[in-house]
């Protein structure tokens, strides 16, 4: 196993072992690890002592279901924290099949180059044919250039401008460009470096072999029991995809609507998980209510949404694009949330940050709630890189400074997924706490069974939750297997799983010990960076004014914030 | 002496007395004590919470001369940080008069007010009329309504956007509105509160009288003579104003020249004050070499520029608008300097943010340097609110985030004054190290007798410039009046100056102490809203990359930046 350096300054490259004391850092335990050890916390994220880490979980490349997941990790723009974004697809597949636990980009530069890398050789060549184009059309061009087996992963026109919702993209298994590793601005790290896109080629590459077939073996069969037994990933997921959300936080007043400003829609069973599947059904065609984003996946939470005559629009759509992009924007019509988010894709941007941006810029009157045509073409802005298209492109904080509007729904800088927080307070705490600033991923509680909208007991939810989302981030699971694994006690098995995998003797504690040590050194770089307590708060408007869906204001009090945030001692 | 607070949000007002032991808190010490005590430091700049504090210096309002200055404090918008903002102009007296030591604003609206304080009562009237004009056009009109004999504080366009770059102006002597409480974004916080002018009509009150006039009238005469007898105060001043520095900052490669990317400019002759004072006698007219802002001020530093015609185009011509606007832009021509100059004060914004925000667009490719049609435009663009206006309204710092630019000469999103740092060490120090964002005025080491381009004992100058700045700030002493006062230690004339005034025996040591009080208290506030030694760094660029002109990068270390920073033990 193999850390491959490539200097983007100079283009060059060079391969070291990855220490054995090492093999259980893969994922976002690897990228956070290795960013505090080399990346200046007060560096510039778009200077030149910025890195990107590209790392495989653990267990990618392994083929266990659901557990194909790379992450990206460096100092985010967005945030002025550490970060790591990650994405199915196939990228981590091939990385891991030529060896490369992790890629580790350095450097600075003007130009855009292809970084092309297969098992002989590391190669660069100018991306200028591909500059500018939407993602679809520019995977078109490599693949047709490279051949369709490699992965390739792509920055858009956004990371190109070195936005803030600047996403990478990630092949799914079928080619389509269209797995991100959304959020905290990596598309314009990978911008400021001058990578356009990474196409990795296993050709002649041979398939990975778990070290102790055995107990690997072992651990697959629990582990696939475990999602097989759940109703979540049996059936909830392929079902309904992840957009099965919208009738319960609805319910619980968390839904965001019109900028966060409540937590219930009156058109959300239009835009519901419900509706979607009704819509693909009926429809037909190249339609799909269930599909795999990652080679061997038993959840297959993914779908593809099928316009009028049955062709493809995007895929997938899940949750926070209809919370972000529909309710959230006052808009109530599937196809028009369904048409914002193949936008977003296509110009490769986080659909959370940008449907928090376009909230932001409704709420402070350059459009109207509920004004899909307006939305539609300040997207067509970004594309554009004009003044207003840079301003939605900069994300909901900027957004927010830009207009004076100080309604901005985000944390350290970056914006709310699909959860209004006062009417679901454990993601609130989540929110206000993680080093990744707002992101559900960081520490879903959800299922827990409480009440979401009482302060009590809150902090403890949120902060198991904080490790459970790093263990599932680190093993490169995805995050819709947690469920099974946690909840019904599997990570036994899926200490089996890594145990047999990479040939060492890891027990449940070691897992565990990792995502402490993980969250322990996120938080000492962003102490570093200069994050205080200050920053471990929820935007003021939310403890001032109530969210009338959920009857309820944020009332989870500061101390109990900061026992588990960044001035804590874990 | 009383306090006069006003609630925005109910229209409502009360008086307090000034408690005696508070009556050596003036100007910035007291705006900086009363926003510790009363402001959240958490709070957001533009919501409910923050508050304003209009103070008189101490000695505002006694006719001493230069000595009439008042501050604005709140929470910064553009830092997040505490702030106080000071200019000259008749608010002051005419607050004195009315014994009124401080205005402190409080609430929150959307439609704006005029804000009428005379003797008897506080009066609210709709500001419809005026909104959107020119500062020029508003002043006109609200001394068509409320007589010349009033002051008016007064926000543009910018405050009324709740822009970063939004200031306050004030009349001058001679009611034109051009006297700027600049830094900070203090217009947008007024604007946050619907506050879009305060009128302060002192009809029918009576003059101030110091309250032992022998001691006062003695400390006047020794303050007076220490103007006379210093060479800046008696004569380059009043001949060349501010500018003359052009010529002392090229020679030593701190002359910000396009974007702070060196420090000396091959134009800077025909920008200097030299060029500026040979214009102006040659042009005659309304022109003049000498101004006084104040009544009653020797220095007299400000100066009225004339156009061909020998018509006032605007009034002060400064140094720092020279620099941000000239060299900083490439821009070698007085006559354009002077046009951007009149444009930045007829929409109320600071000259050294907008001129540091074009700098960094500019940088980023948005125009060319030297391009002064397209500067102009973009402060058209300003005025009208649209995006790109927007942009540039939002300062240096959004600029730069917005476009992707890492070449931001700014600290804690405070743009940079027309001082180079790596030419000019000892204010790299202050920027780095005040509370107050990048900022001369928060402690200028230029007079200090070293070799400006070593780090050697930069910090121990900084640090006493740092409270001298408080002393002349809170007293309510023009910057100007410093050296004089300090080089030859004659504050001890200030302390009876302040004695008589006041009537309360005051010593030299009170006076130190109450800036090293103000340090503190401001540094606490900072260290509450979030801020650590992360933020007193100057720019990453300015580290790694050499000013050419002064032949330096900037290498004065952390730990000694750290002495005098926001987590030092004061």
């Amino acid at each position: 196993m193999k850390y491959l350096r490539i200097n983007m300054s100079h283009l060059h490259y060079k391969e070291d072992d990855v220490p054995t004391d090492r093999l259980l850092l893969g994922g976002r335990a690897l990228t956070s690890q290795l960013i505090y050890e080399e990346v200046p916390a007060t560096c510039h994220p778009l200077g030149p002592l910025n890195k990107i880490v590209l790392a495989n979980g653990v267990l990618t490349g392994s083929l266990a279901s659901s557990a194909e997941r790379t992450s990206i990790g460096a100092k985010s723009p967005l945030t002025g924290g550490i970060k790591e974004s990650n994405a199915g697809g196939i990228a981590g597949l091939k990385m891991g099949r030529l060896g490369y636990r992790a890629i580790i980009f350095e450097g600075l530069r003007d130009d855009f180059q292809i970084v092309i890398i297969d098992k002989d050789s590391v190669r660069f060549e100018p991306a200028d044919e591909i500059l500018g184009l939407r993602a679809s059309e520019a995977a078109q061009k490599l693949m047709a250039r490279f051949g369709d087996q490699v992965s390739i992963n792509l920055i858009g026109v956004s990371g190109e401008m070195k936005m803030n919702t600047a996403a990478v993209t990630n092949l799914d298994k079928d080619g389509s460009p269209t797995r991100f590793y959304g959020r905290g601005g990596m598309g314009a790290v990978w911008g400021s470096k001058g990578i356009k896109a990474v196409i990795i080629d296993d050709t002649g590459a041979e398939r990975n072999k778990p070290r102790n077939r055995e107990r690997f073996m072992d651990g697959m069969k629990n582990y696939a029991l475990a999602l097989r037994e759940h109703p979540g990933t049996s059936k909830v997921y392929p079902e309904l995809g992840t957009a099965a959300m919208v009738r319960t936080t609805n319910h619980l007043g968390a839904l965001p609507t019109r900028n966060f400003s409540t937590g219930s829609f009156e058109h959300y069973e239009s835009i519901s998980g419900e509706k979607m599947r009704e819509t693909i059904l009926e429809r037909g065609g190249e339609g799909s209510t269930t599909h795999a984003c990652m080679p061997g996946c038993a959840i297959r939470c993914s779908n593809i949404y099928p316009d009028e005559e049955g062709k493809t629009v995007t895929t997938p759509i899940e949750y926070e694009n209809i919370g972000l992009l529909g309710s959230n924007l006052g808009i109530g019509d599937l196809d028009q949330v369904v048409e914002l988010n193949r936008l977003c894709n296509e110009l490769c941007i986080d659909t959370i940050e940008t449907g928090a941006a376009l909230g932001v810029a409704m709420q402070a009157g350059i459009a109207e709630f509920g004004d899909f045509e307006a939305a539609k073409n300040m997207l067509l802005d970004l594309e554009k890189g004009n003044p207003l298209g840079r301003i939605i492109g900069g994300g909901a904080t900027l957004v927010g400074k830009i207009y004076g509007e100080r309604r901005v729904p985000a944390v350290k800088g970056q914006a709310m997924p699909a959860y209004e927080p006062r009417g679901i307070k454990g993601l609130g705490v989540t929110f206000a706490t993680t080093p990744q600033g707002a992101d559900h991923t960081a520490g879903q509680t959800i299922r827990a069974q409480v009440d979401h909208r009482s302060p009590e007991g809150q902090v403890e939810i949120s902060y198991n939750a904080q490790h459970v989302a790093i263990v599932v981030d680190s093993l490169g699971v995805c995050f819709m297997a947690s469920g099974p694994i946690f909840t019904k006690d599997n990570i036994k098995h899926i200490a089996n799983l890594v145990s047999g995998y990479i040939g060492q003797d890891v027990s449940e504690e070691d897992i565990r010990a990792m995502a402490r040590k993980c969250l322990q050194t996120e938080h000492a770089f962003n102490r570093d960076a200069g994050f205080t307590k200050a920053q471990d708060r929820l935007p003021e408007y939310m403890y001032l004014e109530t969210n009338e869906a959920a009857d309820t204001r944020f009332d989870v009090k500061d101390e109990e914030l900061d026992k588990i945030g960044v001035t804590a001692a874990h």
